[in-house]
């Protein structure tokens, strides 16, 4: 386990060190850290326990360095810093360069020296993983595909065909990557696919969750841009964009040809409809669903709140009578739009 | 790659040419379209850029080809032509006959030697692949299953035991087909398994989509009648039963033993509770939740509309208060049934 | 096929036989069973069955019982007598003991020689399988993670890192734990990831579904009691706590941080917020969202009753103007919290 002086911390993340310097060799929540161990108070709520916690450092703001008896480091945003602090604890799998022997490696794709490929992984013809990334045990390159520098493919992933990945992507276990999407025409009574000729364009460090699916388009590609979060067991349908900076969490679902802005949060298990446009800035909360575009920054919602089982019957049903209720209303329900 | 004249793809799939006769070797929108290139107009928004696309060949309806200037095909329903014309220019990855020298194939079961088995796939005991069927990298076939004739199974699919699928169906990465349903009894505060001893039964020309998850019957079989399309990440609980050519879109559950009819369309992330009774040609908007039998066919919703949050926290806050405000309207909310 | 006396399986289970004894080789609903067959009837729907069956030995409650003319086992819960006595005719897949050639095992892991790992599996460095514990095939163990006895992973299974499942845990195919949660921080504009050191524990007796997600806690561990019941496609957050015999329903999913606790039944899709206590015993119907806190046990709700499209919109549109409606009635809408 390395260990690191509050003072050599301090120099390394441009910290400010109060009090006595001290060693730490792991880290902890202010209610459980050892003595041996940092933490760090971000969330107001637990200021509290900044008098009573055993950590031998703490991360603070300004503002609450006082309320701290012991070693300190101060920082504009604590959570950040700490983030970086923590990483250095990280032990992380040993993934050497070069192909394990069980895999299996078209004679068209070109593996990189130095990237690692695991056991049981497929790679399809005239794919390209590059250097220094890791395509963990059991995953499944297909046809086509593109896998950046650095990028990171835990285990079991699928890539299935026109997928190119940009630099320092982390991809989760169970995601599939450039699947046919939804593509259905009728005809006579009976379903026929509309081939889905496009791919997948991940821009670099985006993340990707774990049984996360998204669509290849259908002519044109579906684009992630650069450092797009997405959270497990999300859908992304064909042909959507998600701006860059944008972080949606776990469960949600972007139907087909939708647009999402920068710097957007959606909620989990939120959902958006196919062929929508959402600007820049938008957070959309829990379980809401996206029924038209969206042109201001802001928080948008749906749904209603969660209430006693007995109690939600009645106003479920009274729900039922909204329009009739409003008609009789003094005003006769006059505002309807 | 391929390229087509036009008077090629008129009679081969029964469309009028008319203009001049040129030749395409690709397809793209009629904003992108280049002029070697094929495009379509279906819906009648995009109508104006007919005029402005550099596509060289446009399939259109009847009552479009006066604006099309240049060469046009006409069809009765243009993306049906358009899908049949674009099928001409997928790249389909070569699926060799054989098994993969990686598979491990139990001595009971068959393997038809027209059938592709690919690398790291496992194939139980009395399970049986027929002829042009493409099991793919990383697959799992359990025990008694069987993949008819000409089926695609793409990437890292598990058919856990009794599994039965028919001609041409295609499923997705990382899709489970027949894991014990959720079958529970409490005994002295304890849960014990019920026992799933039923299968599942997916009819001729279905699809399945990526991590979808259908469970086997606890006792008779989960049933997919023909052509019944399922997107990503869809759940089907035990014993259920969906009717032909019903598509349900991403994220969309059913609960254990619902019966769905055929022609029905399910909406993204709608849910189907347990034991009801849908009928044909039902049409459930996204993220509804179907909490009753439906007896006649038409569009069912629930939910309620996307808002600011502020507004939606007003109108949320008054939910709740919904009896009490119909009582005190001027009828006295009389008509609560 | 085996086959078994009632009179056998009276003695075996502690139930009353009544009428002459009989041989039974398998199990069916009361509608579908032969004369070789044995059926329950648990629900009272299905009480006009009982006289018109043809199963061999029905399974009834005393009440019931008089009803029934032909051999019966009387049993205090026949739903539980049955799924004990229909286990008897469960046909299990052979597992033998020993590692398949395929498999992959870091010379750090430890195997149980009484332990059997399948085809295509990975195992990383400092993990240990436990005796009687079965890893199907295409599994991906990382590193230090415990396999617990009598463990059943059943295929493609992921434990990424620190992953503890105790004893007879069973996962389904495709499930993935100890994912690195969506820990996230926002530095300049870009995210930056906040390590999660954390691990997953898993209770004894615990079944975690096909395609469910479990992510590694931050600092603490993430932890399943014993005898949790996970459904299909469900998210569990970093950090989540469930208590034991707690069941989820299909695609259900928990944000970080929340404690869910013991005898709770969460119903399908429904989720909860981060943070989050849920006390004991606590009920929550199917794609409700938990927004706060719940301190009393009982049944919860939310959501809106699924209408027709048309009369949905017109309900849909007073939604919006709940407030003004509530401020214009009779008393004002002073009841407005």
């Amino acid at each position: 386990m390395p260990a690191f002086a509050a003072s050599e911390l301090a120099a390394r993340f441009g910290l400010e060190l109060r009090g006595e310097d001290r060693k730490v060799s792991g880290v902890g929540t202010l209610a459980d850290a050892a003595p041996a161990q940092l933490s760090f108070l971000a969330n107001p709520r637990y200021r509290a326990q900044l008098a009573q916690t055993r950590a031998g450092v703490v991360v603070v703001r300004e503002a609450d360095a006082d309320a701290r008896d012991g070693t300190a480091l101060v920082a504009r945003d604590p959570y950040v810093a700490f983030a970086r602090i923590s990483a250095l604890f990280e032990r992380k799998p040993a993934r050497p360069a070069g192909i394990h022997p069980t895999a299996a490696v078209d004679p068209e794709a070109h593996v990189d020296p130095a990237a690692s490929v695991g056991p049981h992984v497929s790679i399809g013809a005239r794919s390209r993983i590059h250097a220094g990334a890791v395509v963990g045990p059991g995953c499944v390159i297909g046809e086509d595909c593109e896998v950046g520098e650095d990028c990171e493919l835990q285990a079991r992933v699928t890539l299935l065909t026109r997928v190119r990945l940009g630099k320092r992507v982390r991809i989760l276990p169970g995601a599939v990557l450039g699947g046919a999407g939804f593509g259905l025409a009728m005809e006579s009574g009976r379903w026929i696919n509309v081939p889905q000729l496009g791919g997948v364009v991940v821009g670099d460090d985006c993340e990707i969750g774990a049984n996360t699916t998204i669509d290849r388009g259908a002519l044109e590609d579906t684009v992630l841009e650069e450092d797009v979060r997405l959270d497990n067991q999300i859908q992304i349908g064909h042909n959507v964009r998600i701006g860059a900076h944008t972080a949606m969490a776990g469960c949600s679902a972007v139907a087909g040809s939708a647009r999402i802005g920068r710097h957007c949060l959606i909620g989990g298990a939120a959902g958006i409809l196919g062929h929508l446009e959402i600007c820049d800035r938008v957070v959309i909360t829990a379980m809401s669903l996206v029924t038209h575009s969206i042109r201001e920054p802001g928080e948008y919602s749906s749904g209603t709140p969660l209430m006693d089982n007995r109690s939600w019957r009645k106003s479920a049903a009274r729900f039922k009578q909204l329009d009739r209720i409003a008609r009789r209303s003094p005003d006769g329900g006059k505002d309807n739009e």
